[in-house]
Parts: C-alpha cells; sequence; structure tokens
C-alpha cells in the first residue's frame, strides 16, 4: 500500500509531530511505502490568488475555478500544486494530521484543499462524491484538540466533534474517498506541549502513540464511515422521497 | 455603530466584493461608520508560524498559543494582528465576507482566526463564550457558494449549510459574539462570476444585492442565533442533566 501523510503543525517537536513519526514508523514497518508531506516544512503557500498562475485563461477577473481547470488542462500549475496531486495519484491511503484550530483546520492545511483540489482535474459536475476521482482510495484525519474529550461531545460546550470534522469529511467524500473514523487526541494544549506537568504530558503523549500505532496496524480492515450517493439522490441533490434518512424530517 | 467588514475574496470584480460594496454603502448611509478590512488587498498573512514573533517567549519550541500570550502582554504582536485587533476593539458589529471553499472559509479568512484571535489577549480559559471578551459586540457571515440551495438543505448532498456553518458560529461565538443568522447567496459559481449567461447573472447579482441591503437596513433590530452558556454546563463544560435541550439524547 502506497501511504501519504499530509502534516501539518508549525514546531517539529510537537505533539502533532510525533503522532505523525509513530504513523511513518508503524506504516514502513509494516511493508507499506510512505510519504510525508509535511507543509509547513516545505512551506506550502495556502492562498489561493493569482500569482500562481503564470498563463491565465483570463486576465480581466480572477475566476479561481476556472483558472485551475485552464492550467490543469494546460500543465500549468504551479509546481507545488503539481507534486501534491502527483503524491495523491500515487497513494492508497491518505492520513491527514493536524490539530484542530478555531473549530477547523489551520489555514495551512485549509489552503492545501482550496490549492491542490483542482476543478477540472480532480473534480468536475459529474465526477464528485461516489463518481469522484479518488473513489477507491481513503483517507483519515488524526487531529489533536486542546479542549478535553467532554467538551467535544454531542451536549459539550466545544461543539460536537462530528459536526465540527463534518467539513473536512465532505471535502475528502466529494473528491471520492472512502474515509474513515478519524483518530481523535483530545486535551493537547497549545497543539504541542501539554500545560500538564512533564510527567503526566509524557505518560498522555505515549499512550496516544501506542493508540495511533494500535490503530494503524489493523488499517486496512476499516470500514468507512457511510455516505450517502448519487443513486440517493433526486436531480436536485436532494436525498430522494422516501429515502430511509429522510425520517429525522 | 461601528462596523467592521472583514472580507476575503482575490477578485475585485467578484460577486463578493459586490456584496461588500453594497454593505459599505448602505450602512454609511444609514450614518454608520465603516471600516474595511479587505484581507486580500492587504495581503494579509493566513500562516500562523515562528516568524510572526520577534521576541519569543520560548525559542526551543514553538507553541502558538504561548507565543500569542507573551507578544500581546509585551506588546510585541506583528503590525498587522495588531490592526486587526484595534478594528475589532472599535466594532459593534463584524461582518465576514466570504465564498464558501471546500465546505468552509477560505485559507485566508481561516487564518485570520489563527493568528489575530490572540490568547491571552482575546480569550483565555475563564473569558470564553458569554463571558468573551468581545460580549455585546454582534458578527455576521455573509456567504456565497457555488453550489445550489437545495444542495445544502438539510437532505442535500452539499451538506446541510447550518452544520457547515457550525464551526465558524462556534469560532464567533465562542469570543463572546452576538452571532447573527448568516446571509447565504447560492449558486454563485466559481466565487465570482457565474457560468449562466450573463444577463441571467446580472438579474441575480441584482437580487442578492438587494436581499442584502434589506436586511441590512433593518439589522440592529435582529434577534442573534441562541446558544447554550455557563450557566447551562456543568464543570466539564457539558449540557446539565436535566437541562431540556438534553432530549436528543
Amino acid at each position: 500500500m502506497n501511504v501519504l501523510i499530509v502534516h501539518c503543525h508549525p514546531e517539529p517537536h510537537s505533539f502533532n509531530a510525533a503522532l505523525t513519526e509513530v504513523a511513518v514508523d508503524t506504516l514502513a514497518a509494516q511493508g507499506h511505502d510512505v510519504t510525508l508531506a509535511d507543509l509547513y516544512a516545505e512551506g506550502f503557500d495556502p492562498v489561493e490568488r493569482p500569482d500562481h498562475y503564470i498563463h491565465r485563461h483570463d486576465t480581466d477577473v480572477f475566476l479561481p475555478l476556472n483558472e485551475q481547470r485552464h492550467a490543469f488542462d494546460n500543465k500549468g500549475l504551479s509546481a507545488d500544486v503539481a507534486r501534491e496531486i502527483e503524491r495523491l495519484e500515487d497513494a492508497d491511503l491518505v492520513i491527514v494530521q493536524f490539530p484542530l484550530w478555531w473549530h477547523a483546520q489551520p489555514a495551512m492545511l485549509k489552503g492545501w484543499f482550496d490549492r491542490v483540489m483542482v476543478y477540472g482535474g480532480l473534480y468536475s459536475g459529474s465526477r464528485r462524491y461516489d463518481r469522484g476521482h479518488f473513489r477507491g482510495k481513503r483517507a483519515l484525519c488524526s487531529v489533536t484538540t486542546g479542549s478535553p474529550q467532554a467538551a467535544f461531545g454531542p451536549f459539550g460546550r466545544g461543539g460536537d466533534i462530528a459536526t465540527l470534522m463534518w467539513p473536512t469529511h465532505c471535502s475528502l467524500y466529494y473528491l471520492g474517498f472512502d474515509v474513515l473514523t478519524p483518530q481523535l487526541t483530545y486535551g493537547v494544549q497549545g497543539g504541542g506541549l501539554s500545560y500538564q506537568d512533564d510527567a503526566s504530558f509524557r505518560a498522555y503523549l505515549k499512550s496516544a502513540k501506542t493508540d495511533w500505532q494500535t490503530r494503524l496496524d489493523s488499517v486496512d480492515e476499516e470500514r468507512p464511515i457511510p455516505f450517502t450517493g448519487w443513486r440517493d439522490w433526486d436531480e436536485h441533490g436532494v436525498l430522494k422521497a422516501g429515502h430511509p434518512l429522510r425520517w429525522r424530517a
């Protein structure tokens, strides 16, 4: 299996970095080919803007999707985006490692979606969801949070983690990925070391690493999160009348 | 009233820019003081990283929250962040205008949260939610989407827009803002001009501008979205047993 790990944290000695190291080591020891995309280390530019397009489709008005399609079709994508797409094409499993900042991905990672997932190349109106470009590949988010687990439960003030993960999971499924249950590590203050004393922090890091390693040992066998698909929707993209999931209404 | 409009779109002639122009004109005509933070035009850097902190709290390990607190306490925040904070402090109403890209804010805007909403300065463990720094101020997201409205309904394949807005609304409430219902303009392809023919596009833009202007005429009188608060939660930040909102369990 080819595994791509997209790692997003500014500190090389962070909790997130330790989890990525575990993933690299565990998967390599199993004989998988592991590629690491360390976005901060590589200085990835997350801002979608005109400068990235040398040969513009339209120099009067900057419409990102039109420029993406034009650049993809004419092999004019910037080098960093082309490299990320190549990495994705090679991968069977994509692991995305990041800290939850402000209830979502850090800007660096959000921009990886904005810039790399190019219209025309990696999706189009008819090539999305279960007909998406990356169907057959799997994706898994490994996420650390600052607040403890209770705050991110269904009645927690942090805002139910399943809901906070929804936009990212939607994006991955939109691209065709089978999305695995996220790996959640709660209560990692500051996205790096903890406010706790060192001994309890080290013990927590050790247990988080063990949990992650144990899970990765059998990640091949996991069932993805179920999503509805094209055959469930009507012509407006809405669940068909009588679909069993409409019971919520 | 002092109004801050945080505008995030790379194209000055975009649909988003037209909506921001309407907001500036409408609110100014009512006699409000309007400040525009045009993130792309100002070249805002959305990446939280060590370079932004000249006088580091800890030069060995980069822990963003610790550096934020240290820089805030020692007046060492970078000039762009300090300016954004000043704008926020002056505002009674904050309007955030952006296109929904990959089910969330563009990276540029996400990084505005990551970098500007500094720990220690704008929030702390005890200064959050309805005890948040910006309590008494209001915030309103005005968002364009590429897909049409049906796809973003509760049973739409785009993923219920209320859920997609949840992380951003959580962040605003976390900071103490009263969050108003978002202004949603659907079916704006490419975040800018439309794939539709020009006449129907211009008609749609006109109606979207009218809707927005009409709403802004009486935005003072709107009731914010209800959130639970400190008196609803137990010591773990979870809705208290017997709270009426626990009926979902």
